[in-house]
Parts: C-alpha cells; structure tokens; sequence
C-alpha cells in the first residue's frame, strides 16, 4: 500500500512538471499552469478510476493535491533552471508514462479484469493526461503524431507484466522490469528515431 | 439478450472499420489505429453506461476486444479492397449510428428513463464515437459540420421507437424498424443533400 | 432543496443561451444549437456527479431538459432581440460560472469532500460545460486563452465560501456573497482587463 503510494506519488510528480513546462510554453498565468499540472498528473487516473467503477482517488487522499502544489510551485520558482529540462519534456513525460502504465495494470488486477482488459486500463492510465493536456494546450496530442512508439511502449510493458506474473517473481520486480520497459522502449524509439510502419492507402485520391 | 449481443457486435464492427479508415487516412501505424478503432466502438458505450451508472459493457465482456482486434487486422490486410468502399466510409458509420442509436435508447428503458432521457442518451451512444474518432484524428466532429443531418437522424430514430412501442409491436420490430429510420433518413439525407436550415444572426459584425 | 434547484436552474438558462449564441455564431442547425445549449449548461455538473459518484442530475429530473428545450426555442425565436446582447456573451456565461460555482462546492461539501476538493469541483463545475461548447463549435476554449480571469474567478468566490462558512453566516448569504465574487471579479477583470502575469521561459528557443 504504502510502496504503491510512493509510487503513485513519483508519477504525479513526473506528469505535473510535464504539465508546468508545457502550459509555461504557452505563457499561461499561475492558475492556468496549476490546472493543466493537475489535469496532465490526475486525468489518466481518473478516466481509470470511473470505467473501474473505483472511488477517484486523488478525491479522497489530499497527498495528491498537496504534491500537485508544490511541484507546479517548485517547478514556477525554479524554471530558469528547469529550463536546461526543456529540451528533455520527453524525459518526464516517459517517467511518468511507465510508473501510470504499471499502476493502471494492476488496479486493474485489483479489479479483477482479464489480463488484455488490464493492459487497455494501463495504457489509457498512462496516456490520458498527456492527451488531455494536449487539447487543452491546443497542440495536436503527443500521442497521435504519427508513428511515434508512444501508445505501443505502454501496451509492450503491460504484456512484459502479464509475461513476469507467470513466472512467479517478486511483485516489485514485476513492477519495476515491467516499468522499465516501457521507459526503455520509448526512450530508445525517441533516441535511435524509431517508428512503427505506418499503414495507409496507396490512392492518388485526395 | 442473445439477439441484444449480435446485434451490439455489428454496431462494434462497423463503427471499427469506419475507425480504421479514418485513421489510416492519417497514416498511423497499426497500434494507432488499433487505438482509434477502439475508441471509436466503444467510446459512445462507455458514456451510456458511465452516464446511466452501469458497469462498462467491454471492460466485463472479452466478446467486444477480440471482435475489435479481428475487425481491425482484418481492416488492414484487407485495406486495397477497402479503398473501394472508402468514399463509403459513410455506410459503416451510418449502419454503426443505426444501431448504437436503438441499444442505447433500449439501456435507457432498462435504467427506468423516461423516453426523452432514453433519446439523448441513444443519440449520444451513436455519436459520441465518431466524435471522438474526429478529435484524436483532429478534424472537427462529422457530427458538426453545419447542417449535415446526423444527431438529428438519431433523435428521429429514438422518436420513432417510442411511437413504435405504443403501437405494441413486438421489440425485434420496433428495434428494426426505428434502427431503419435512423440509418434511411441519415442516407437519404447525405444522397440528396439535404440539410437542416441553419440558424444565424443576421448581423454585419464579424 | 427548492431553493437549490431555483439556483441551478438560473445556471441552466444562462448556459443554455451562451450556448445558443456560441453555436448560432457557427451557423449550425437547430438541433446541433439544441445538443452546444445541453451539452453547455449540463456538462460540468454530469462530469462533477461522475466524480463524485452521485447520479447524473438531469438524466433523473425532467426539470432540466424542459428548460433547456424552453430556453432554446425562446432563444432562437427571439435571437434578433439576443443580438443586443451578442457582445454580451460573457454576461450569460460569467452568471454562469458563479452560480454553478458555488453550487459545485455545495455538492462537495455534501459529499463530505475536504475544502480544496470542493473548491476544485466547482471550479470544474463551472468551466467545463464552457470548454465542452468551445471544444465542439471548433474554437480555443475561452478558458484557456492566456491570462484571462476565468478559473481564478472561481477558485476566488470557493475560497470565499469557506472563509463566510467559518464566520457562520446564513446559509444563503454564504451562497450568494461567495457567487457574487465570482461574478464581480470576472466582470471587473473583463472591465478593466486586468490579466494575471503569465509564467514563461526567457528563452531565445522557438
């Protein structure tokens, strides 16, 4: 319980800081920033939460709330320096992508969905608020600019989980290989440029 | 409740490879488009029953993922054959409106709504989808384009069901029939182009 | 109660013509103005009673769809009257956004959330159905265009209601002096155009 929550917390942190950067690039005011931190961190999890049916979670634990704060404050305070970041948005936004992934998996599991449900819960978990955020930043989402191995990075480590659970190991070793390899893939695909194949018609059509 | 399912399904694989074309209009790769083929069948679902309370349909029922997984493979091996109903992708979204329209309608009678409650939530069980779909693929919505008559095929479609239904037909009829209406006045109304007045200010101002 | 649903029902006009003069701006048709009217004045209580896991209030009370259907037909007959108030729009939406403010809040508060959360819900109460409308008639949602007073407004009169609340005043002087800030720092904000600083990055970097 208390490792989940460390973990959920590390995610917040991660996703809010994506948000400040990406709502800073916009010159958005102090409030502005606060609510697209609040919506890029806990808008994964909260889709997650009503289609399980669970309570909201960061409506009943204030630790979320209060992260949330303080990282859209540290990350205002501190922007000069976060700056040398900027270039590597990427970088949070990735972190934050593999520790929602997992969370959602196994809510999912707590649920008592089957495995492909728990990976679909994962991956929306994962790449909601970033969506989210997207739209509201009145950019086209991260997530569907073609060809990206974004989405595709949450599905391979939800499968990596799933793989792990068979073989019996540790829970937190389950959590963090599976974790790490959607950290991995996605930043070897930013790094090395890789992109799935795109499918699409061959017709001189408009 | 058998009957309930087929017919369910048809709506899910219409509305996925209406979701498949769109999106590989765009060039996604294939988890892209495994993406928005989901979405696209079950996003309108998902409303209806995080709306009316229920659990959500296909977090409950595998039948839903794997007619989506097949439809969606299928869709893109088969996409040279596709291309000739491409300019058709209007049929598979209007049959998918059809029925989406009647199961959701028929959902809201389960839930005790009174008939204008049941309408809007079939109306947006058809539509919600495919304006999803057009967010993610970033166009604007099909469903607001000026004048094009789409919700209002649904709402028709859902006011044909309650006359129907004082008429004690038996459900299989007044299912068919008010399904019918919705995809023949949607059809009608693309092939002759007709369109609903618009209404506007008469002003100078810009 | 009674006093409640009066309340709520004013923001429901409010909504629904703001939402009437946004869609008709877009030369849509009747009944897409029907569907921006409902979807702007229900849309931010339908998300705050999925959040907080009440039933949706207007899908289990007539009361709000007759007086969005009233209020729309009324608004499209006498739109040549409503274009006096055309550049007005932001009166319509500012009544709103104070009332379902702090109805927001109350809601909340009765579902036994702490303060922050309830200042959180009304400001989503209130700004949703707005960004909805904005979303769908294709613009950048009045919410976010940089550095207006709009979510501030809100946060500002569900601060003020805990700071009356703990004065113990009147339930009704409470509800009526925290709205009444909401409405009065929007208008003085439009007035005047005070605009919040916006935080950015003093980069040469495009």
């Amino acid at each position: 319980m208390d490792y989940y929550l460390i973990i959920d917390i590390l995610g917040v942190i991660a996703f809010s800081i994506s948000g400040v950067l990406s709502s800073m690039k916009k010159k958005m005011d102090p409030f502005g920033i606060l609510i697209i931190a609040f919506v890029t961190s806990v808008g994964g999890g909260t889709l997650r939460d009503i289609l399980i049916g669970f309570p909201v979670a960061w409506m009943r634990n204030l630790t979320y709330v209060h992260v949330i704060l303080a990282t859209t404050v540290f990350a205002i305070i501190f922007r000069k320096k976060l700056i040398f970041f900027r270039r590597s948005l990427f970088l949070f936004d990735t972190v934050g992508i593999g520790l929602y992934t997992i969370i959602g998996v196994e809510k999912g599991l707590a649920a008592d969905f089957p495995p492909i449900i728990c990976i679909a819960i994962g991956t929306m978990t994962a790449c909601f608020g970033g969506v989210i955020r997207d739209i509201l930043c009145n950019e086209i989402p991260l997530l569907f600019r073609t060809k990206e191995i974004y989405a595709t990075a949450c599905i391979l480590g939800g499968i990596t989980y799933f793989i792990l659970l068979k073989l019996q190991l540790s829970s937190e070793v389950v959590f963090t290989l599976s974790g790490a390899v959607v950290i991995i893939v996605r930043s070897l695909a930013v790094y090395f440029d890789l992109r799935l194949p795109s499918v699409y018609f061959h017709s001189e059509e408009k």
